[in-house]
């Protein structure tokens, strides 16, 4: 398990790298659940991805890394790992699925990454073959101690600008997020109660904790919802921090997510993904316990059309 | 003149009150021109007026302010004041022109304030009448040393997160903000470049400075332009101050100033208003001199329709 020693280091080793993004007090919240927005969307890609990137490769012994990394992605983490690879100078190869949109190729490419494009469900195939190639290491999206570490950064600056706080909302797909935010709130601030927040239409993570053990919900299932970024399910490794550091998932619906987008640009001046406000969303849902919040808005990366469609 | 020393005890005044804005890289901006945008739209009421406001009614002796602050304005300063008055526990009257949005005066009585309205063209006259009997103390929105202090620390953090900064691009209206902002650069960054940044429609701060003296545009000029908080024209104090600091005015077009809003919240994921716009606008003309470049975002309130507008 992640401690958290793996993500304070972490914080050392990817500092010169990241935006320390401020805890944003929003004045229009509750009186009695005060909310503060942790606005990762701030990031130079765009989303708190490049924290576990950075993490990875920079733990990487240099002999290692020189060979270079291979990823699969259609979203944020693509542009991370090719950020990440361009910063440290070494090779990126990172692993698309051909349907995803052209605005994304471009910008991975964008970073000096050469782009594989794959058959839809073959990237992780087609990564290990990419891998078996070049002799590049696999950075994989959330299983892996180090992006979780990574990701875990940002519980550590909460509970450094925040030592009181009593609530954290945090998105969770594959459980990289939450598994490293809710690592480093435990163990700096006990007494806060930490609450993952899915989608409803990808609610596998509520289901699963609920049951005591893993449950798969089918893709077609998981990608029916807005919240593009959270269709992906915890690993072995993540479900199991997930399991010790949770104290609930609370789950959204695609019509909450939206008004949550709006609110999140109209009243706090940020521009959100889907997935990035879902947070917002459980916490307008008026049912999370009294007390200091801190909100994970974890992406902003949307499409014009979607943003011009939700404030409209 | 505002010192250095002015700038740095304003920063211990309004520590525990405002956020300490990063700077945000802009990967997406010239390479021979790097650009880090520094994003005051983040502040609690969406704008970098709570610096000024919190300093000047920090400033005062604790026996005058328990009487109470008056402002004019219709935008930003109103909420400022309206908020920092609020943390302080002490009355504040806010004159507002009767042609105020509504939402722009529920926010500002949302803070606690009483907002008395007026006819156009009478709110300093309205505000002296309310100064005189409720005996609370006038905070100008940019005609004093104390605003010109607050504003200035967004020059510190700049210069403390950025000793190299090679250009600093800053709204220029009444000039507290491009006064304090520039005061606080030259004295810790000498080898930087300050520029303010002016819609044409509205340039007479450009006009001024190339004749050595204030000029007065009419306000049915001043007006026209889209940047609804650049309408104000410098006073002797801020003039003097745009005088020693300055290294030049540019100006932009509203056609620029509503691209600048775009690429903002399209690249940065930042929403701004006009007003809040145009150091971006300013860098986009492609002629500022290389170098590290900051561009201060001054703003986020902009009404939905025209945000929704812009972006469509």
């Amino acid at each position: 398990m992640v401690t958290i020693d793996d993500i304070r280091a972490a914080a050392t080793r990817i500092r010169a790298f990241v935006v320390r993004t401020p805890l944003l007090p929003a004045l229009w919240a509750d009186a009695e659940r005060p909310l503060w927005i942790k606005p990762e969307s701030l990031q130079s890609i765009g989303a708190f991805k490049v924290r576990g990137a950075f993490n990875a490769i920079g733990n990487l012994d240099e002999s290692v890394r020189t060979r270079g990394v291979v990823a699969y992605s259609s979203g944020n983490h693509a542009q991370a790992v090719a950020y990440a690879a361009a910063v440290y100078g070494i090779p990126a190869h990172i692993v698309m699925p051909k349907e995803t949109p052209a605005v994304k190729v471009d910008a991975t490419r964008d970073h000096g990454a050469e782009v594989v494009l794959c058959e839809a469900g073959q990237r992780e195939r087609v990564a290990a073959e990419v891998v078996e190639e070049t002799g590049g290491v696999l950075v994989p999206p959330f299983d892996h101690p180090d992006i979780i570490a990574g990701q875990g950064t940002i519980g550590l600056e909460i509970a450094e600008d925040m030592p009181s706080v009593e609530n954290v909302l945090v998105p969770v797909s594959g459980g990289g997020l939450a598994s490293g935010v809710g690592s480093a709130v435990k163990a700096l601030c006990p007494q806060a109660r930490v609450f993952g927040v899915e989608p409803e239409l990808a609610a596998d993570t509520a289901e699963g904790l609920e049951k005591g053990r893993r449950v798969d919900w089918s893709i077609e299932d998981r990608n029916r919802t807005i919240a593009d970024g959270l269709r992906s399910q915890p690993s072995e490794l993540t479900f199991a921090h997930l399991q010790q550091v949770l104290d609930g998932v609370i789950t959204v619906s695609d019509s909450e997510i939206r008004d949550a987008v709006r609110e999140l640009a109209l009243k706090a001046h940020l521009v959100s993904e889907p997935s990035g406000a879902v947070a917002l969303a459980a916490y307008r849902q008026g049912r999370t316990p009294p007390g200091r919040t801190v909100m994970v808005l974890s992406g902003g990366n949307i499409e014009p059309r979607a943003l011009i469609d939700i404030l409209g």
